[in-house]
């Protein structure tokens, strides 16, 4: 092959294998469910049971259900904010205020695309608001109060890391992924600023975001239409961590684009 | 445990379980290095053959390298403009001109954060041009000139998919996450408009970024000072595509943060 030059270091064993197990039964889940209760018999009939290493990821939309975050549009009085922003936009009136209910801020509006900041401080499209997958076309799911908590709850009875998802748009590149709006034990943000390359250079830059990563390949695992809304990660390693999903909020004044 | 009411469907076997092995024993790339030579034996010595299903993901820093995409500062002279930007600039100036010069545009600048839109129409810090990692430290790597047709050489070798991934940061969020930068073989997007969830909802917003998801669990596996350069993605199900890394990326006239 012609590179057998000496510079292959060979296996060295310090390398992990990740592993993303989708945790197949999770039902439906039901205001007033107890989540934890439905993902351990979904896990205990798999045959899985978490370590602490492992992180549990879960979909927003199944701790939203759970945790009766669920609005029927008949019920929802547009306030004349609402009305005035229906006037330029595709969507429900009441659709859209339920939005800026959940928002601090519109970030951005046009036609059918409406961002803003949700009151936890992630920047998304609809603050989060979801119709699909929800019983009945006129019932949308709102984010968690407080997915952090969520997460926590989960961490506490499966005692391991546990991260709850949604699946978000990003500027300038097309299509969605999966991000952690909830964290719990595992870290959000790995901080390799200090350590040195194999060069001896300062990764600068190098805060990653691990949690956003784990998100994003629960989400692919999830799929969309299969509606398996949780997954067991094994191997990856990390350091338990205090941090919640808070810490993945850009500081508004350190924010180039809000 | 209070919820075996019937609404557990048990394991369906329809579900993916995704692996991540670490490609270890990639050794330094340097300019001319038959890249799927390099890559290649060092699965062969972890005993990994690609299978057409399997996806290999390789950093943009090891394919910049084996491509000589690398640049010495010393042999930079910086234009006027880089030197206007320099006067409000941590940067070395000739560093700006690097960056410049990979570049279509300045999407915003303010002191040590320069984000522009590469020649490719990537949006990131720098233009991708990268400090660490490279020998010497007056020496940079840029992007791949096309990081598709590198992806794409590597997939013909190895019969498989192939991404080439680089860290990016994201407005509103801290922290990296790899993306894709370039795509063989396995789509960019997965389009699930038109399909419907499991209450017949249609799925209205669901274009999967799913190639992105990919490279940010690999960047996962890579870790960022273990020096890990590839990675092997198992258990990935996939319909082969024609789908470059370009789909990723926004058209500007629908994008509303450029």
């Amino acid at each position: 092959m012609g590179q057998s030059d000496g510079r292959y270091r060979g296996a060295r064993n310090h390398t992990m294998t990740l592993t993303i197990h989708p945790i197949d039964g999770v039902p439906e889940a039901r205001p007033g469910d107890d989540l934890g209760a439905l993902i351990g018999q979904a896990l205990e009939v798999s045959g899985w049971t978490p370590s602490p290493e492992d992180v549990v990821a879960v979909t927003q939309k199944l701790v939203s259900k759970a945790e009766n975050r669920i609005v029927h549009l008949k019920d929802v009085d547009p306030s004349p904010e609402s009305l005035r922003i229906a006037e330029t936009s595709t969507k429900d009136v009441r659709l859209i205020e339920v939005i800026l209910r959940e928002s601090r801020r519109v970030v951005r509006h046009r036609q059918d695309v409406l961002i803003t900041e949700t009151r936890h401080g992630f920047v998304c499209a609809n603050a989060g608001v979801d119709l699909s997958n929800v019983e009945g076309r006129d019932v949308v799911t709102l984010l968690p109060l407080d997915p952090d908590r969520s997460a926590s709850k989960l961490a506490d009875r499966f005692g391991c890391g546990v991260i709850v998802t949604d699946t978000f748009g990003r500027p300038w590149r097309e299509g969605l992924v999966d991000v952690a709006i909830g964290i719990a034990r595992v870290p959000a943000l790995v901080d390799l600023r200090g350590t040195f390359d194999r060069h001896g250079y300062q990764l600068r830059a190098s805060l990653l975001a691990t949690a956003d990563a784990l998100a994003a390949v629960a989400g692919l695992a999830m799929g969309k239409t299969e509606g398996i809304p949780a997954v067991l990660i094994r191997g990856y390693e990390w350091e338990p961590s205090e941090q919640t999903a808070r810490v993945l909020v850009r500081d508004a004044k350190k924010d180039l684009f809000r």
